[in-house]
């Protein structure tokens, strides 16, 4: 597959928010189709007050100044625009990664308290801040995922209503992120929801570790929501090899994907899905005979 | 309006998941109902290794160990179960605040390097560690909203529309969250997408700050997704007095709503809404003759 490349032609004005990428589109009982589609983009965006780095969030690309800006007056540190002296993407790197560092300078009258953030300080201080030094920082720790573990697609598709007829037994509030982990034989070994999603899969991830069943290399995980990088990274930790989710990948959950042996699946709704990478894993693409 | 309480009798299976609260349930044409209704529970954990913090996660409350473990797996700082020598929750503190501090030993074999974390170091060492505090942490910043601004129901209904009319301009990757301001014309002061739905409210903000516009004082505030602790408090930083979410809010954000003069709209879908806070914002309960 070709790799996730910026926007560019026609959908130029869409450029910084999304990205074209090459998918397997799949209808049940069709062959799949080689189509172009447009995922959103995720990167990461670190912000430096007066030199110094006090949060990275990931982010979709496109008015950074006022992200930045927005954090610091929801974090209490400023109140004004004229609190802001400066506000400019780093010049001192690479483009590429400059684009995704923004420093800010405060006026002089500003008595910062670093103290006070309540987020999200990240503890590299690094200059390469970009998608690749974060997919390249996850693979230090893991190894790509090798299992040559496969599912039907008529297997894969039965799983959305199986994890709705679970979560419809756990949860009534309709505000709960499911994660949930299938086995071999399309049986929901362990569901669990949360207010976060990521909470959600470190919940799963859990169980595995004290049930001494990681990793889950014959194993489908499938999520209620989008698939973004941190959910990738999490399901790599876990050894799992297929990664399904009702709703859209971002840019950086696909490049992560395909990078690390993954099988990436979205928009997985009725009788279709879309699959963003390593579709090997994804088999019999005809309708087969269900069993009784 | 009564306090957001943990379930209990025949929904008592649920009770860490969610908790029991007091709305108003509204559909156009019809007089507001008070009802009782389930929101799932959001409240911060944070997680100790030998001692010291690593994180401290929005959480819904249960299964805290797998989470805890899913955690240090994810980020690389074990990779088995014998990595674990205890997990337990704090005893030093009340019992109320203890329930969301875990405090986890490792073997000693394990060689921890806390430079490896990425995510979510929290500057505070504080014991006290719960709702309230996060709640009281925030109105050190912010004064409570005391603005009168008040909306006809009619108006709000339309507004998820005008917001979807609006995203399909922007953008067609369908991974985004937004965030947009309406002014007191009904109008769209501003929009924002994002991967992360606090990004797309950061970046609204900072458009308010560039413009001065802030506070947005007689405005409502949409939010595609959810409502979580951190969007009330962002809008509070924003000073707005209305905030209204296509989907559903956890029970901090109900709390924090209650406790900041924010009114606050739930599952603002079709011609319905439930309102969790600071009903009196909400008018105009019959529907009224459509202007021209």
């Amino acid at each position: 597959m070709t790799p996730v490349t910026e926007t560019t032609g026609p959908a130029r004005q869409h450029a910084r928010e999304s990205a074209s990428t090459e998918i397997l589109r799949w209808r049940a009982g069709n062959a799949p189709r080689a189509e172009m589609d447009d995922v959103a983009r995720e990167e990461p965006l670190e912000i430096r007050v007066d030199g110094r780095s006090v949060a990275v969030t990931m982010r979709t690309p496109g008015h950074d100044k006022e992200l930045a800006a927005g954090f610091l007056l929801s974090e209490g540190l400023i109140r004004k625009k004229g609190d802001l002296r400066k506000i400019a993407h780093d010049r001192g790197c690479e483009v590429e990664h400059g684009e995704n560092i923004l420093n800010i300078f405060l006026s002089p009258e500003v008595e910062i308290d670093f103290k006070r953030l309540t987020r999200h300080v990240f503890a590299s201080s690094s200059c390469g801040v970009c998608g690749k030094a974060s997919i390249g920082a996850v693979h230090q720790h893991f190894a790509p995922v090798e299992s040559r573990f496969a599912v039907a697609m008529e297997k894969i598709i039965r799983m959305p209503g199986l994890l709705r007829e679970a979560q419809e037994i756990f949860s009534k509030t309709g505000g709960l992120h499911a994660a949930a982990i299938f086995d071999r034989n399309e049986r929901l070994l362990v569901l669990h929801e949360d207010v976060g999603r990521h909470n959600a899969l470190d919940k799963v991830l859990g169980f595995g570790l004290f049930e001494n069943v990681l990793p889950f290399d014959s194993h489908v995980l499938l999520v209620s929501g989008r698939a973004s990088f941190e959910i990738m990274q999490k399901a790599l930790a876990g050894g799992i090899p297929i990664v399904c989710a009702v709703s859209a990948p971002s840019s950086l959950a696909v490049e992560f994907a395909r990078e690390s042996g993954q099988t990436l699946v979205g928009f997985l709704r009725g009788d279709t899905m879309n699959i963003y990478s390593h579709p090997e894993r994804i088999t019999g693409h005809k309708a087969e005979p269900q069993s009784k």
